[in-house]
């Protein structure tokens, strides 16, 4: 059973709009081997686990693939921050829905001539699931062989990749917001990396010299290099309320990255950043314009909040 | 950010494995209209919210979506059951796999005649991220208008559909294990439709004499009728570990399915029940049959408790 | 424009539901080589024509391609009958949805044995624009290069699979539903052969000995047999209400399929065959089984007829 | 039974080609809430009903259903129009196919350029049968659930859906031809939107304020202005010839979206409007530029009216 | 550039047809980790791979891709082998297909029953680019990352779980047809698995006591132990006509899998087994049964030998 | 069985990198219509043929199926070559790895801007399974119906709309890497035009002027022209190594293309050009830059060339 909290799980700088941006941020959500990705492969490797004596190991997936859907939550937020106004931040004209056209220019003609058309026709300027060139997820990405090391092997290969790809994607673009992300999720990826390789290892593997991959300098990138330093790429959370979490078991003693840190897997989950909700957008009819619709709407959330505290409790 | 306990959301009977139901339930599951689906929709749809006066309906649409993992969690785990241990259960020889084809029948024969070769060859009697007739589940199924009226309206369609096809697959099989989760998703799925259906009245609409749908006597099923006794489908639950949900303030007084009900969100999450790890199968190699591998994983389970707590505290 | 008329372009013989029949079927409708794709097909390469010189080949495929709606229409018809009732024909217990599970067997448990689980638990006993091995159908199939000696060249494959693929599944049941529809598309089919084959002769093939293909025996199945004594092999309709089409200056002479008969585009389109309405399905709660909702359909199907008429005059 | 007559059922408005908003507009053809797609929805709903006491709503819907394919025929010609010769309106050189490169660019440059390469490369600067993104149409877009509040309910979301879309479109170009479509299917979408809207009420709901969705001001945009008050939004045609059609007994009275009209289902069609063939592109080889094909074409063309008359009769 | 002989890279067994068999072949032919995956995935890494010093990886996945398009080819005839003449094998009748139906049971009946219907609709009895489940190939399942260890883990992976999936294979069947190539292919995946394993030993990995994957005793099965026993688990071909290939610079020394053996690269490519052509099908009209048609093939197959051999040389 | 030699089919000329070149030359390897899916389609057809007596039209289309390999290995090399140091020629900085952003732009920022994102993103600047418009290749193009004139009659309408897609290649770049390869592919699918057309020729149709398709002036493209010169559209090569292909018996006489040239098969292969190997790409991290790798990898490459000749003999 899942619970939420209102909170990001890494903060999300702010810049400018950046629809190149956003899409290419897209297949970290929606790719092949993006977070939508890693958080189904991880829930059905935990749902169908094999092997009462190998709870660690299971604990370790269902921990990780916790945290993936505070990713898939974290990498979506940003892209829908890098679309918001970008219609406005590229120079057009910001004409109210009612008068199209004037000026000479329509109030979304940047949807023509940007990556994914669907981000402002299908969506309303926010997230999709799909990768960066438009394929809809699929859930025959899915890997659960059912065999342990073959899965770990797979895993470990997975978020390889994953990091892979964040580090072309910080090449790709140099927008704060963009890159706050990304540089989180390289880290991050690292640390899944760690934890899948040190599975590995009591298994019978020995790493030696070939961690992390890519074997390369992403630490270099100014705002990995800070996450680095404050270790996070060695942590493993449990995000599980109840404690039984073994997975420390296994994430534990010298990183198999070589970088000479200690794994350590004693904190609960990171310190939560808050929420925002996004402004509406006329040109895209989101959440809906319509005056009397406000007024309905305003009037639900003006409830008396003496109500509200009678049901829910201290807020 | 989202934790998880252990422990899934409703407790699935006992009953003999059914490779036949267990295939079945794969629509509930990855299905156009199944939990996968509403579990990205709304996780989708809370990203790009819009309109910070419209708080309340995000947090309707987030709380659901929270419920919808563990939906996932529960409807994965019942396939897993009802696939675990059935090639033994219909008669076949148990052979381990060792010696394959003695007795004239071989380990997996089974395979080759149910509904999904791939519970067999792909995983290791598992769920999978398809649906019944074996289509893998697709990002296309998301659906996230933007349009406030629009998201609730395919969301109370969207909820009705999963749960006309919950009805269908109740009259499929009298398997226990297959009917306790099915009948449970029935009776959520009515707390939904209820949920959207309210929220759609707030904004203009009078439901009238038109809901639930399927407008007729599932509650006339005994494993429904029971919950429905318990006033399940006029539950909302928050799984806001934040206590700042303010979804209360539309799911609230009398039940748009006109059962005479009042609507009720003033709790926070069921009570859980305990989660178990299935055995090993040797016919699927999972996790592993090698015994040099299984003393490594047993030696790392068996790592001195004294270290584990100083790690994790009290668990 | 289009127009419709309340008649089946052919009749549909009486017999026995057959579900296996039904899936088999399903290849005619949406698969590749089957009637939804052929309708979309001749339709893009209508829209898309090029060449006004060129006017009667295009009326040629645009007749075709009215045709071909027509078939869709007949092929989902054979299979919704196909399946009608079904679970009740192939002795399972007709119990209605209130009584699950008594006398052991459930209302749906034919469901999880027949080739398509979705014909009963997404659709409601009726046809799925998918293929006989449950593959949606796909706008990919659609072939339209604009060259015209290429899209007729591909037509006329198209064409010929399709009677192929019929002739086969004409050889998998004995169904006399599924057999009446089969046979007439056979023929339907080698009229549309003959059709492309004679654009092409006109384009400066001479097909010789080659045609019809498959170049087999199919005439000595009964139902076909007497359809082509008709002379159905050999007539193009142009389905035109304007009386504009000239595929007549194609489709005229000799066979190309070397049966001796001649060419004829004359008629504007086949007598049609009444058409009724499936009864209702209360296992599969369609259209919908709760008493109040029928009162209310009822009541809007009782309305005056003065009414209606004063509206729409004589019907 | 369908029939064709060569109009088409709005005017096209003239205006330069403009492959950007072709591309966009594809969304409304091959999309996921495009015509392609009501089309075939309309169609398999009105092969499978059940229930004869309820025809009126197989009436409406296969009304409804009927109308879309000529949107798919007007959306597509639209397409083809606004592709057809943009290699030379954007300035590129229009060298014959046999100088390529002279001058320094090549004859189909602008493929490579452009939104999606296919509308050069796979067809000849026409529609194809896929979204704006490129995706192919796909079967399991199709809803059919058989419950009948169910499948009214999903084609009220579907056709406010893309009118939704299609305002989107408006307002991403302001190109003539594109947007003289777009404002007619605006304006149908709303009438079909009310035909759904008042099924339903029929059948219980009361939409008060909540219609039309998106409830907003399309109706200042003017080419959609225009149309509303032709009371375009108002009118539910029935395309049936044999004038059986009962749909009237649902689409009357004051119209849902609370705009003061009256609902009128007393007319058979709109008139059409001719439709043209558009001319040869050499450098696409379509129809496909040799001489020798060409004095066969002609040939096949000029054959003695008083063949063809002896054959058609008047035309 | 590729060059091919007429020979089987191994002996195909014979035994009954048995298309339960054939269909669960289909993974290892078209499934996500079968033989046209792994044929892809190497020709696209050797074209695209970067890095002139590391030639010695290029050339083993240049080899071992080429093996792989020779087990496309044995695979793809093991199907064909299982499948052709199953009508008749299952006691079906074997009617001509002139008189469908005589007797009560029709020719091609067995297709409604069996695993995948377009084995005999679609194709004629022979094997389909799918799965096991009727999935098409799909070109998104190759990776290709470019980076050197990823590729190299990935491939190791990938081999492993095609082994894992030929175990189970083995478990579902013991028809001698299916073994004899089943086996054949776990001992050629293990050598891959080998040939991968020890690349990233060269780059750093010691893979102890990890391999081989599944970590079982796939030697006991008797046809499996046959071709261990003559060491094919450590044989690398180079299928190199122009003997440039430096992949055993890596493949040598004792094997990764440590069952004691040199690893051996020494020879070319194995012995080859002559091939045959299958019997024509009339009930699939294959090739085509029209006397007239046979008349023409043959008089081209008898074509004077003098011709050709002056054509050809010594045959 | 297959062999492969190091060496491309063909050369290719050396031009800047380009792009959007390289994503338009990707419908020829990944598209419905080109090289991976004329592989494919002729490898099924070869292994399911039927027919001892045909063994002729056998031999034809496995001959064509081994040189598309062939053909797959050239056009995917000239995208990887197009493709290969992009970054840096279209005047983006070319920062190492480790500078990301200084200057203002970024490594990769060409990435978001082009065709095809993933070029850079899943690849490391190197071809992909996919078409020019991002859709994955698909194992549903591959068409095999068995029987013979339809499979003959597929392939010529394949050959021809691959060669109309590459004439309008020619036509969207004059960039000599890519116009040399599809110069050579426009001539060497005419001779594959020529070969299944005359194979039908042997069977009945008499092609008479209707050859070749397009039917236009693609011999005018100078490139084109020079390989028509030499006859390239007339040459059908075995690719046996056994010489046992009986495809001359087919394959001679006039070609079916009236350009007045003999048919001829008398050449077993064309001669190959050498291949190399694309440099190291920091930026993709490919094949991955760590300074410890790179001394594996070459004490690897510099082992003892005794050694290997003791091993492989003379190379």
């Amino acid at each position: 059973m899942y619970f939420h909290v209102q909170q990001l799980i890494n903060e999300i700088e702010q810049d400018e709009p950046d629809p190149a941006a956003a899409n290419a941020l897209q297949e970290g959500l929606g790719g092949q081997f993006g977070e939508m990705r890693t958080m189904m492969q991880y829930l059905f490797q935990s749902i169908n686990f094999r092997g009462p004596s190998a709870k660690p190991y299971k604990d370790l997936i269902q921990g990780i693939g916790t945290e993936e859907i505070s990713h898939v939550e974290l990498i979506g937020t940003t892209i829908a921050r890098l679309l918001d106004g970008s219609p406005r931040y590229n120079g057009k004209p910001t004409d109210p829905v009612d008068k199209p056209g004037s000026g000479g220019a329509t109030p979304l003609e940047i949807a023509t001539h940007e990556s994914n058309i669907h981000h402002y026709l299908v969506g309303a300027q926010g997230a999709l699931p799909v990768d960066a060139a438009g394929n809809p997820w699929m859930g025959s990405y899915v890997y659960n062989s059912g065999n342990l090391v073959l899965d770990l092997l797979y895993n470990l290969m997975l978020e390889s990749t994953g990091r892979l790809q964040k580090c072309r994607l910080y090449e790709m673009t140099d927008n704060k917001t963009a890159r706050s992300t990304i540089s989180y999720l390289i880290v991050r990826d690292q640390a899944h990396e760690n934890a899948y390789a040190k599975a590995l290892e009591t298994l019978g593997v020995n790493w030696r010299t070939a961690l992390p991959i890519p074997k390369t300098n992403a630490e270099k990138f100014p705002e990995v290099a800070r996450l680095v330093e404050m270790g996070l790429q060695s942590k493993q959370y449990s995000f599980d309320l109840t404690n039984l979490s073994e997975a420390g078991k296994i994430f534990q003693g010298m990183s198999p990255s070589n970088d000479g840190t200690q794994l350590d897997a004693s904190q609960q989950a990171p310190e939560g950043v808050p929420m925002t909700i996004a402004p509406e957008r006329f040109e895209e009819f989101a959440p809906g314009a319509d005056p009397e619709l406000r007024a309905l709407i305003e009037a639900t959330a003006e409830m008396e909040m003496a109500d509200i505290e009678a049901t829910f409790g201290r807020m």
